[in-house]
């Protein structure tokens, strides 16, 4: 892999390549051009190719994409055959629906452990993943080689998990938490803010002009 | 409200506007200059200019912008002072937390009913909202005014799900199955694609330099 620049737009739309091609994997589709692809994606065929090109390509003219070699290849960009070792923190409602989802497993995230400040749920289990006290977290994080934490609490308390983590030598933090964290540069923080998402819609809804 | 085209990035900013200009309130904040709002909000104040302007601005040169009004305003912008009727479609772990999240109905969200197709749930209630059988569902939309669903089923049955929804009239989607709805360009779709977030956090602990 190069270490060029990659832009986030183009980033953004990896993963969404990921699923199709698995679909299509998935189907026993062998081979397919940028131009079906497109169709299928809603994008442009002159955009799957220049995004593609941005690792090299992957096509050639008058075949099409190889599926199963570039659904490998961006898998490996993506870093989705490296195992990483996770931590759950709170273990409220989201944080149990985060838990469950069994296919995190498959593309090589795994949970290790599930910290809560709540000390009924203290021994209790996810999927066998022990809840823990949160004053045992940072060293479980140091001793278990965990890279990622998923923060699922409420953002008052966020601040300051995220800050113990990042002392801890955390690497990414994904964060469902409605703040922004502050963490140094090596740290990545991906977020997902329920709430803003929602209210986009809200937003599209209100000015979409059959509506008004 | 002008009828005039706002990109998408700007819609995308506004409800983090919104966010910290409510953290602003409810610390009693009166006014903000731009020049401050951009250093807590990490975006420069020109962006944060050039984003408000399209809206009419709300700031005065050598004042500053009034905390309260502006976030009544982007508020209004973003539909938020309008009574929504939803429905949640999956009463699922992920289901489960998203219709546990008070904060929503803060916004105007109210979630009247839920549905689901595991007959063991059904008569069931989360937070006193019943779970129906999904044979139900195109009657209870029609019958209260409900404008938005939320879906969070497996892929194979959200395509389906979606076209019934769009049969019944419903207006918004809010998609949590990971797949891409077909839908008129009447229907507002918003997606919280969760395998992507991940898949994007996992590229760029991939590709951070020191992390190699």
């Amino acid at each position: 892999m190069s270490g060029k620049d990659i832009s986030r737009a183009v980033i953004r739309r990896l993963p969404r390549y990921f699923r199709y091609l698995g679909e299509l994997k998935d189907e026993g589709v062998e081979k397919i051009s940028s131009q079906d692809l497109s169709e299928m994606m809603h994008v442009t065929a002159s955009q799957i190719r220049q995004d593609l090109n941005n690792f090299g390509g992957f096509g050639q003219q008058g075949y099409g994409y190889n599926v199963s070699y570039l659904y490998d290849e961006i898998g490996k960009i993506l870093g989705l055959y490296k195992e990483h070792n996770l931590i759950l923190v709170g273990a409220g409602n989201l944080g149990h629906a985060l838990a469950g989802y069994m296919n995190f497993e498959k593309r090589g995230f795994y949970i290790r452990g599930i910290f809560d400040l709540n000390p009924e749920l203290l021994g209790s289990k996810i999927r066998d993943i022990p809840i823990m006290d949160m004053k045992d977290m940072p060293e479980f994080v140091k001793e278990n080689d965990i890279d990622i934490a998923v923060i699922a609490i409420p953002k008052a308390a966020a601040v300051s998990v995220a800050r113990t983590l990042v002392n801890c030598g955390i690497k990414g933090i994904w964060n469902f938490s409605h703040v922004d964290l502050e963490v140094p540069p090596s740290v990545m923080v991906e977020s997902v803010h329920l709430s803003e998402s929602l209210m986009r819609l809200s937003y599209n809804l209100n000015n979409y002009e059959g509506n008004k």
